[in-house]
Order: C-alpha cells, then sequence, then structure tokens
C-alpha cells in the first residue's frame, strides 16, 4: 500500500484533487479496498451543494480489490460495499434497523472517506463477492440498481392483491429512473416513464416500456408511481398521477423545502414511501442473471485527474453515469 | 313529510339558517331520513372557510328515522349513514375504489345537502341499522369513530411484525385524536397523545394512555404516529416522532398548504399514509361492545334555532363534540 494515494474530496466548500491524499487507516473489522472503478451519483453533486453537510472524500459507488483484510480468505477478491456503517450498539441497530442509526456513518456521505480515491476501508460485514462473470462497470451498478430494487422490497406488504393489473409509472429518466423503469418491468407487465431526455427515455422502448415527455399529458391513473426525478416539482406531478389508495415511492432527496397542500394525500388516501438504500446481494444476483441491462447507462469514463470534466459532465441536463476508472488510471501514470 | 324544514346552510359566502328550506327530493333507491341528532366536525368548521367549495346544507355526522324508502322494511328503522355517493359507473367504482370515486357526491361536504336539517335523502345501501341499546349519542359517533378505525385497518398489511411491542403516538387532542387514542389503545399496550388541552387529555388517563402537552419533550420514536392536530406545524412534529420506517397517519385536512423538507422521509424511508373515512359497520360493533367512551366526548347540544352558538362552541380552541337536538328541538316548536 503506497504512503499517499490521489483522491477527489470536498472541504464543505469546494471540490478538490489531491494526489498526496494520507491513505484512509482500517479500523479493527475493516479491509482495505483498491477501488477499480467508482461511479458519481446524483447524491454526489447534492453533497458539493451542501447536503448533508459532508466533508472529505466522496464516492459511494464502486468495486475494488481486497488488499489487506482482518480474514485473508478476502484478500485478493473482487468486492463491492454497502455504504451503511451502524453503530451496531443502539435500539435502533438492536432492533434491525441498522441502516437508520442515527450513529451511523455512510460511506462518501457522512463521516467515512468515500470511494473517489485509490484506496477506501469497510467492515468485512459490509462486502460482497463479484462473480467473475460481471464486469467492473456492471459491479459499479450494484448499489443503485440495490436502491431500485428496494421498491419492490418496500411493495411486498401490498403484493397479496392483483398485482398482476397494477399499473406503474416512474417519473424522472436519470439513472435511477432508468434503472427502476427496467426493474419494475421485469416483474410487472404494464410500466411507463416519464422524462426529459428523448435519447435516454429511447434506451427503454426495447423493453416494451412506454415513455413520455414531461410536457406530454397522461390521462392513467397508475396504482404506483416511483418520483426519482430528483426535482422538486417531481412530489405533486406524482400526486396527480397516483389513483386513491395508490402509492409514491419518494426516491429524491433534496437540499431545499417543498410547499404542498396535504389534503389530497389525506382525502384520497394515498400511501407514501420514502425509499433509499437496498439489498446488495439481490441486486448481484440480477446482474448476473442480466435481468437488466445497465452498461448501456454509462456516458463516461475520467481518471480521477480528471475531476473537472468529470463532475461537469456529470452535471450536465441529461447526462448518465459517469465513472471514474482508477486503478487503471493509476497504472497509466 | 313536511313542506318545508329547519336547516343550516353555507351559501359560498355565509352560514345561514332558515326555517323554509325546501326538503330534499329523495333520488331512485334513496330513503328519506329524519334526522334524529347530528354532530358538527372540525371539516364542517373549515367548509365554511372555503374547504371543498361546498354550497349547501352542511352536516355529515348524524343519527335519523327512515321515513320513506324504495324497501318497506327499513321504515321507522333507526340508522346511520355513509357519506359518500359513488357514481357506480367509473373505472374507480368498477375496481371497488368506491369512496374515492372522482365524481362521487358527499353528504354535507360535496354536491349533497346535508345532516344539519330536519330530513335527509341517502341511498338505501348507504344506511346502516343502530341497535337498541346505543344511545342517539353514541350512534352520532358512528361516522367519527369509522374514521378512527380506518387507521387499523391501514395498519392491517404491516401487522404481521411484532405488533406487541410498536409503540403508538396520536398528535391532537380534538375528537378524532382523543377518539384514536382510545381506539388504539384497545389494541395495542403503547399508545401516548400529545395535545394542548389537559382537560381533554384527562379524559385518556384512566385508560392508562399517556398524555403530553405539544411544548413537552419526547424522545422515544415511535413506530406509528397519527396526525390529527388539524394543525399545519402537525406534520414536521410527525416526522420527529416517527421512528426509521416508521409509519405516519394523516388525517389532517387543511384549506392551505404546508413546506417542508421531503429527504427525512426518503433518508429514514418514513410511510406517510392518508386516511379518511372508515367502516361503520365496525364502528357500530365496537360502540356497542362499549370498546370506547364516546359520550364523554359531547361538548353541548344545540337546536337547529341556536346555529350561532353552537359554531362558535364547536371553533373554541379545545372544543368538544357539540351536537344538534333535531327532531328533540322540532317537537318543542
Amino acid at each position: 500500500m503506497k504512503k499517499t494515494m490521489r483522491a477527489i474530496f470536498f472541504d464543505g466548500a469546494k471540490l478538490g484533487y489531491r494526489s498526496d491524499y494520507p491513505p484512509p487507516e482500517p479500523q479493527s473489522g475493516e479491509a482495505t479496498l483498491r477501488v477499480l472503478k467508482a461511479g458519481l451519483c446524483r447524491t454526489d453533486l447534492e453533497i458539493i451543494k451542501g447536503y448533508m453537510g459532508f466533508r472529505g472524500i466522496l464516492g459511494h459507488e464502486f468495486v475494488g480489490l481486497v488488499e489487506e483484510a482482518p480474514d485473508e480468505n478476502w484478500v485478493g477478491q473482487r468486492v463491492v460495499g454497502e455504504i451503511n456503517l451502524p453503530c451496531r450498539r443502539c435500539s435502533f441497530c438492536r432492533r434491525g434497523l441498522e441502516r437508520h442509526c442515527p450513529e451511523r456513518r455512510v460511506l462518501g456521505i457522512k463521516d467515512k472517506d468515500g470511494a473517489l480515491a485509490e484506496y477506501l476501508t469497510l467492515p468485512l460485514e459490509n462486502l460482497h463477492l463479484i462473480p467473475d462473470s460481471l464486469s467492473d462497470d456492471e459491479a459499479v451498478f450494484v448499489e443503485p440498481l440495490a436502491a431500485a430494487l428496494r421498491v419492490l422490497e418496500q411493495l411486498a406488504p401490498y403484493m397479496e392483491k392483483t398485482r398482476e393489473n397494477w399499473r406503474f409509472c416512474v417519473l424522472g429518466d436519470g439513472k435511477l429512473g432508468l434503472l427502476m423503469a427496467q426493474v419494475l418491468k421485469a416483474e410487472f407487465p404494464e410500466v411507463i416513464c416519464v422524462g426529459r431526455h428523448p435519447a435516454k427515455l429511447a434506451l427503454l422502448a426495447p423493453r416494451g416500456i412506454k415513455t413520455y415527455l414531461v410536457e406530454e399529458e397522461i390521462e392513467t391513473k397508475f396504482d404506483v408511481v416511483v418520483e426519482a426525478t430528483g426535482r422538486r416539482e417531481g412530489f405533486s406531478r406524482a400526486l396527480g398521477l397516483v389513483r386513491p389508495e395508490g402509492i409514491i415511492f419518494l426516491k429524491t432527496t433534496l437540499h431545499e423545502e417543498v410547499d404542498f397542500n396535504l389534503s389530497p394525500v389525506v382525502v384520497d388516501e394515498v400511501k407514501i414511501i420514502g425509499s433509499r438504500c437496498g439489498p446488495f446481494s439481490q441486486a448481484i444476483k440480477w446482474l448476473a442473471e442480466k435481468r437488466v441491462n445497465v452498461v448501456e447507462l454509462i456516458e463516461a469514463e475520467y481518471s480521477l485527474e480528471e475531476m473537472k470534466e468529470a463532475f461537469d459532465r456529470a452535471s450536465r441536463p441529461g447526462a448518465l453515469k459517469v465513472i471514474f476508472n482508477i486503478l487503471e488510471s493509476s497504472r497509466r501514470r
């Protein structure tokens, strides 16, 4: 392991790149990983506007090689890692709500340096092996695909009723919206996606997903609407599209307030369900079984040194997934 | 049936009382009811501020005697009535969502004259018999008690898990809040209620429900929070009290917008469930089994002529249920 490393960090005011960042020290039970590739996410773009008050190395979507570990069997394995580090002692953790531990640290999001660097550390129990059949590019999508699959987990209590007839609407054609639409279409016949970018929506058509531009009127009411627009107006659009007693899944986290009238939620008895991280092992299974196509969601690949270009590209309206190729680019040096 | 009747109505600008209101004409399939007693509800107070844009006779909580009916067996029976009149033809009605029919009329709330009058009409299928063991006063509470019981129906999909350990918090010590707390306490051991009026909260203490004043700090997080404050600040308080992956039931309908940050809903994966009308037959059963005490929730009784006093009394902060005694008061004339 090297004495210094390349890393992209946020200092609370601006984004920076350093080639002499101190590598992270593994805590008890932690493995040290060499990052192969890492993805940029909308949350990263919100963090550099102040969301979560995070300072440190960004990045929480990655695939890496275990370089050092408390258990030798892990060394050399290719892995992805769950991003929540619960305290495992508080009342939440004891009730099985580790992902919501109020003391938790979150890789690249809260009190824990992230994946836009040559090395990161994570507890062994956070790691998941990646089968050889998956490429590094595919593996980078485990975290966002898991977030999309979380909606299926959360739908389970409602699935006794007539799921075959249910109509689903995904709002947003960002990375998560496109993944969401694919995941739902794999399980349910009637899925539409509403977005702003014909080129991105066109990726869904071959899968039998009907697509609409935001300005188009949609008269149907949907049993389930997934709000993944990343925009403040997304919620009221979702309310307008959901049927009475239907479900809205909220995926958008915004660093601002939205105002709306709660009465329609009460009168129409709508259910609104916040939805965040999901099951990594399921996501790996779905990728291995090729149930979704993630590689076509990659927009561009950069080295860590190309930080500015990469963040600019990811910030463009309609940008798809921007990936950092970290080990490759270091080998080139 | 008389040629004119006494009635309290809203003309879109102000509340009025007339002794020469034309009685309602029963439509096909409808019974004509003589109203015995009717309750005032917070919704009525919102309607006279403009909520729902309703014009006509107010009132949707009542008990009455069937005076005329398409089926003679109903004549003379004492009944309460469900307040929604669906079209029974649209796609919602055909899917079992009659209560949410977009064309529906609602007694005293939307396009259908209500119960603050000597007569009202309702379809036979809306009527429920009241057993002799229930007083008129108790029967007036069937509609609001049903609304409270709706929360139990909506909890059903989540009830497989450890319901014994669940902690419930009711926000609001209005009529609905006090009913909600009683209903939950009948089913679950740990229930608290947060309100503004020590005298009203004191009604709950004998039932083993812990009570708090709004200004008191509450450190516990609750599995389920029922927001029944009727105030705009209720929702953010609910968000602060619910545990991650917990449920907030929204009961408050307000004629105004509320602004809040949706991110905590997403990050904590909170479920927000709008909740409105509920099962009348269950409510009658609960009242007959004395599972809740409603009579102690009555604040005062008035005749229709005492409209102004009655509405003033119901509008007072902390007012409990105000009831109109309609048949009695007409006999007195």
